[in-house]
Formats: structure tokens, C-alpha cells, sequence
């Protein structure tokens, strides 16, 4: 499922123990929760703003910018609290009843 | 690609002008952008929230639950300004020049 | 000091324990912290919204209703953690060398 | 009314225009209302925070420093766009019905 999140799921386990110096996520991590938690919150406060930006404009390159940005940072807060992006398209699967889950997150949500 | 996103971008392009009374998104889209944007943000907070709160428990599961919502209204942010989430995947995918995207989502970062 | 937010503090500290039914500030109180949070990241996010819409328009009406907002739900957090605004005022004043405190502000930054 | 916050118009009044190498307000009016709005989210997102440790904690040093943050980067937003903490004090007094306002602030809800 979701092969682009499914990769950055791998992505972000392998970089959540990397060397400091050379892994932004690394550094993230080591410095903490509430570090992760104040780039979440960042990047919303900066998604926001590139939507109503984006109602007055015919480009959309920032919005799309920053909801990755979002995205990203709260796929390294789960990965800090030992979860991932499959967890969350299971609830979402779950809700919207979506099948073709693989079987991880379908047991997941059984 | 994505199979769980991809089924709700479905979705959500589907309900953008469904019925009002029958579906809380396309009340959404009928309340505008601003409604839209409250929610995202509302819906970071309870994230910012439920991580702190997990930090001193074993449960994740409002955290799981917070997430998706933020994920959720996201999405609805971006069907209104006429995106969705292949655009978000594809940008997250060039940045970690993670391959195997489908054919539009490759146009797109060419 | 600072007579508004004086009174706001006198009158948050009667209604922190006043009837529940009859008081929003104490129906807070009671539905706990992470109400109260998620209020005041609501209101900040309002308050964002508004600061967009004001950039477009000359009508600063929403922008000043929503800053109120936003103050006044931090306070009912000062309040519920056991602070007021005169802790907030005095760390300002010190910051910024301004003199004219009251006996108790000058006091906790000696 | 409110000597400190009074005081503090006074200064990011006068800061506005100011040397941008020697005065972060007016560093942050040249970059902008979307960067003195992101300051705003930050701030906030980091009182959230803070106010979560302090439901841990007996410490509320933290808690009061990011309220300060957050109330000095929302009067600069407030002064961005033409507005002050005045404005903000006057409609919190009329929702709360204390008097005692200075002139200007009672004109300004008459």
C-alpha cells in the first residue's frame, strides 16, 4: 500500500539512529519531542498561510511545499513515538472503508 | 501508487459537491476556505496534543487518531485549491528521490 | 498596572471555581488543560486567518476580535496552571526595561 | 490603562521604521506580515508545549516566557497592520464590561 509513505516509513527508520552530523531527521530526533513537535507546528502555521496565499493566486507550488513539509514532520513525530504513516492509512482506510490494505494494517484494524 | 491516499483523493473529488446535508465534506467545501484552514489548524493542535500526552503513556492510539484527522482535513485543503494528494506524494518523492511513481506524478516533477 | 488585563485576572480567578452551568470559564476549567489548549491553538489559527484577510481589506474588526480571542483563552490557561497576566506583563517589562510595575511584578524579576 | 502593554505600543511604534541591522522589529515588518505571522504560530505552538510540561512540572518558567513570545510577536502583527494592543484591551473591556478605560479606548467602542 501507499508506496511513496511506505518507503518514507523505511527512510525514516533507517535515519532515526544515523550520525547526528549528516541526518537532519537524526538531529531532529536527538534533540527531542517537543523539537519535532515545534516543526509540526511551523509547518502548519506555514501551510496555512500558503492556502490563503493561494486563494488569491493561480500557483499553488508553495501550498504543495508546505503540506510535504508538513507531511514529512509528522511522519518523524510518529516515527519518534514508534509509529508510521501505516498506522494512520489504516485509520483512514478504517473509516472511509477503504480495502486493498495489505495485511499488516488490515490485522491492525481487525 | 498510494492506494489508501489515492482511494480518498477519490473520495474527497467525489464529495466535493455531494450533498451538504449528506456529507460533512462538501459542508466544508460550502463553508469555504477559512472553515477549512480552522479545522487543519484545530486539528494540529489536537495532534501537538495527543504526542505530548503519549509521551508519558504506552497508548498511541489518539495520537494514531489526531494524526488522521490532520491528514484528513489536509486533504480537503488541497481538493479546494484544486490539488490533492498525488501532488503532496510527488513532491515528498522527488525530495527523497524515492521511485516506482505512477506516470502523472512523474510528469508532474519532470 | 495594566488595568484591563488586572481585571481579567480578578475576574477569571472568581469564575476559575464558579458554577459550572453558569460560567464558560469555569465549564473550562472543568473539561481540563487540553480543552483549554485546544482553544487557545484554535484561536491563534483564527487569528491567522484574520491577519490574511486583513492584508486584503481595510476592515481590522475580525483581526482585533480574534487577537481578544486568543489572549483571553492564554489567560484561562495562565489561570488553570496556576499564573496570571501580571507574570506574563512583568517578564515583558523586564525584557524591555520598562519601569512603572506594581510592588508584586517588580518583585518577581528582582 | 495597562501601563506595560501601553508602554510596549509605544516602543514597537517606534521600532517600526527603525535601523533593520539594529532592531529585530523592524527586521520583522521589512520580511513581512507572512513571517511575523509565522512567528506568531511558532510561538504558540511552543506555548502549547510549554504548558504541557508545566502540567508535569512545578516549574512555570518556561510557560510564562513562551506566553510573553507569544502576546510581544501578536502586537507586532497588531502593529504591522495598523493596529495596537489599545484596540484589543478596549474590546476585551466591553465584552467583560470594565470600565476604567482611558478615553481613546471608550471612544473607540461608544
Amino acid at each position: 500500500m501507499d508506496t511513496v509513505l511506505k518507503q518514507l516509513d523505511t527512510i525514516l527508520a533507517a535515519r532515526k539512529n544515523a550520525d547526528v552530523d549528516k541526518s537532519y531527521v537524526a538531529s531532529l530526533h536527538q534533540k527531542g519531542l517537543n523539537k519535532i513537535l515545534e516543526k509540526v507546528g511551523e509547518e502548519c502555521t506555514e501551510t496555512l498561510i500558503a492556502a490563503k496565499d493561494a486563494e488569491h493566486s493561480s500557483d499553488n507550488k508553495e501550498l504543495i511545499a508546505e503540506t510535504a513539509d508538513l507531511w514529512f514532520h509528522s511522519l518523524v513525530m510518529l516515527s519518534h513515538l514508534g509509529e508510521n504513516a501505516d498506522s494512520v492509512l489504516a485509520e483512514l482506510a478504517r473509516r472511509f472503508n477503504i480495502s486493498g490494505l495489505d495485511e499488516k494494517a488490515s490485522r491492525k484494524n481487525s
